[in-house]
């Protein structure tokens, strides 16, 4: 019989660890970045591509994915990995972040949110409940506890009532995961710590979700606006708050030397939308700091986007003609840029986690900071 | 030594001809479909699967590629094949069709056309003289040679006073072509047979390109609005005006049943930007005839988008799959289609092949036409 969800951590250096997760679909490399797959596609890449840069597990959107093509839907045409044809992992987030940011008119209670669809103004609720169940039927393999969010800058008082909820909220979303047969199909529930930049509100939701239990923990309300030093300030506790033998993961991270810096200090799981997004945008990452290809200094610049890169896009095009692409507006320019992001983020990855296992994460990451201007 | 241009006719059947043409950088198999790759790009496709559909030569596009990136560009970059990453024969266009169709101010005279660049204004002139200098600047292995164009609606004088600056054009285009080294190195050149719907001004154009002398000889003036009865009209005679040893190229041609008519008329080539412009708006070819993927009974759909189709987006996605990505305007739902209708083309003229070389395209072509209902 095939793992449900089995964390094993190979090495340790400092707080830094590295290690799998070993699931029914496939097992997870740590420390691991998803790329995203907000609408059922990673943008502008085929899935076998996204594979073969890679990525062990892809992140899908409960938010986008609800609203089109809708959750029974994607139940009806067999679930979202056929659907969409990736048979690994797939995390998916509770909707609550999106459905707190992007959609209109927002109701919030004890219950749920109601809200507005932005794509055609219909009416919706999300409620934990819903959420486990939208999520179970897009058959996801990670799934992740509904949660409360606020803006960072709201008062200590604000933050501690968002965090309580949370963690009623998490309840529920356990109660409803474990009644939904999700758990029977071979998929795991993650709670979200909340707190914003409070150790004390941090370390009473940690201990609130140890006390429902979860196969993983992950971080939230970071990577919102509060800066990489004031992230870091959480991240030098928050992950010693969780449980040390369940993988930890921060929502929404992030810029490379944001990675590099919340490895050392302990999280293994890390998603955002970065890579893809400025793939579409002509910014590519290097090891010396993303470039933006649109600048008329590549226009005849015969080298790959990044001379360290193995990728398809960097052994097969130079500069000069991705910049031509991106400045016409062409779909490859998009295409062949995501898929070189791709490959940087999972290479960075994967120097991670060799230099965790060698012990020698701290000289990396040393030399990465040297190297890296985020500047661009 | 590898050939520069030697065409082979392998078999006949009526006015249908299958053969094939070898050159320095591959054999075309004729009939033969050239996508259109306008600015250095099969639009959403990379090189190695637009090969993989089965296309042994593709298009290029003087007017757009001269203005960006430019001519003298792309020729210090090493030639368009390295630039884009396609190593097999390319035919470039003379410029002269978009240049009286996209750009504007066009001000025409016997030496040539100038005209305001389209994307920014610059002024530029093309003549056969120029038009010959940039092609060989592109690396081009069939350069057209530089004519013009009149609309259909014009008098039968203008029509005539068209072709025969044409013709003259056509000499200048050859007197260019041979004294700029592009026949050294290994391109060829194809002249365009011009006179609208007229058969005597066709017969004059076809004796004109002949006393010259062309690798290959193109129907210009086609395919501009006149309608497949008055196309077929025209093809009723005028490939039999065209030297029979040499390949016959209808320009800018078409929708499937066009092709079929065509190639029973004995035109061996072929260019259009259907599959790829159809695949980013929807529209997807099956032998039944196009589908608009886009439509509501489509958004449960589980079958490929042609039930008889091998290319990776059949044996890959639902149409319900990619009916979400085209609706959510995901860029892989254009990838996907346009790669499907790139294998539709590339399959139909291997089945034309296949039944010129059998002795059976009638029964082929009139079972087509049966099952293809170009309504959609």
């Amino acid at each position: 019989m095939s793992p449900r969800f089995d964390f094993t951590i190979h090495a340790t250096d400092g707080r830094a660890r590295t290690g799998a997760i070993a699931m029914r679909r496939g097992t997870i490399r740590t420390p691991a970045f998803m790329p995203v797959g907000t609408a059922a596609t990673v943008k502008a890449v085929k899935p076998a591509d996204v594979r073969a840069s890679g990525a062990d597990i892809l992140l899908g959107n409960t938010y986008h994915l609800m609203l089109r093509p809708g959750a029974e839907r994607v139940h009806r045409l067999g679930g979202l990995h056929g659907f969409m044809g990736w048979d690994r992992p797939i995390l998916t987030d509770s909707g609550g972040y999106q459905v707190m940011s992007l959609s209109d008119l927002t109701k919030r209670s004890e219950d749920g949110v109601e809200f507005k669809s932005h794509l055609d103004g219909s009416r919706h609720l999300l409620s934990p409940e819903r959420s486990m169940e939208i999520q179970r039927l897009l058959g996801s393999d990670i799934v992740m506890a509904f949660d409360e969010l606020v803006p960072t800058t709201a008062t200590r008082d604000v933050q501690a009532r968002a965090m309580e909820r949370s963690m009623r909220w998490a309840k529920r979303s356990r109660d409803g995961f474990d009644s939904g047969g999700a758990h029977a199909e071979g998929a795991a529930l993650f709670g979200i710590q909340q707190g914003a930049l409070d150790q004390v509100l941090r370390r009473e939701s940690a201990d609130a979700l140890k006390d429902i239990g979860f196969d993983g923990y992950a971080i939230g309300g970071l990577a919102v606006g509060e800066g990489q030093e004031a992230m870091f300030g959480v991240l030098d506790y928050a992950p010693g708050q969780l449980d040390a033998a369940r993988p930890r993961y921060l929502m929404g991270v992030g810029k490379p030397d944001d990675i590099v810096g919340a490895v050392e200090r302990g999280v293994d799981m890390f998603d955002c939308v970065l890579p893809t997004r400025s793939g579409r945008t002509g910014q590519a990452f290097t090891r010396t700091g993303p470039i933006n290809i649109r600048n008329a200094r590549f226009a005849e610049d015969t080298g790959p986007l990044d001379p360290e890169c193995p990728c398809p896009s960097c052994t097969g095009w130079s500069r000069a003609y991705i910049h031509h692409l991106v400045r016409a507006g062409e779909i490859l320019g998009a295409m062949l840029m995501t898929e070189h992001n791709l490959w940087f983020y999972q290479r960075l990855m994967a120097d991670l986690r060799a230099a965790i296992a060698a012990g020698s994460l701290s000289m990396f990451a040393n030399d990465f900071r040297t190297r890296y201007s985020s500047r661009g």
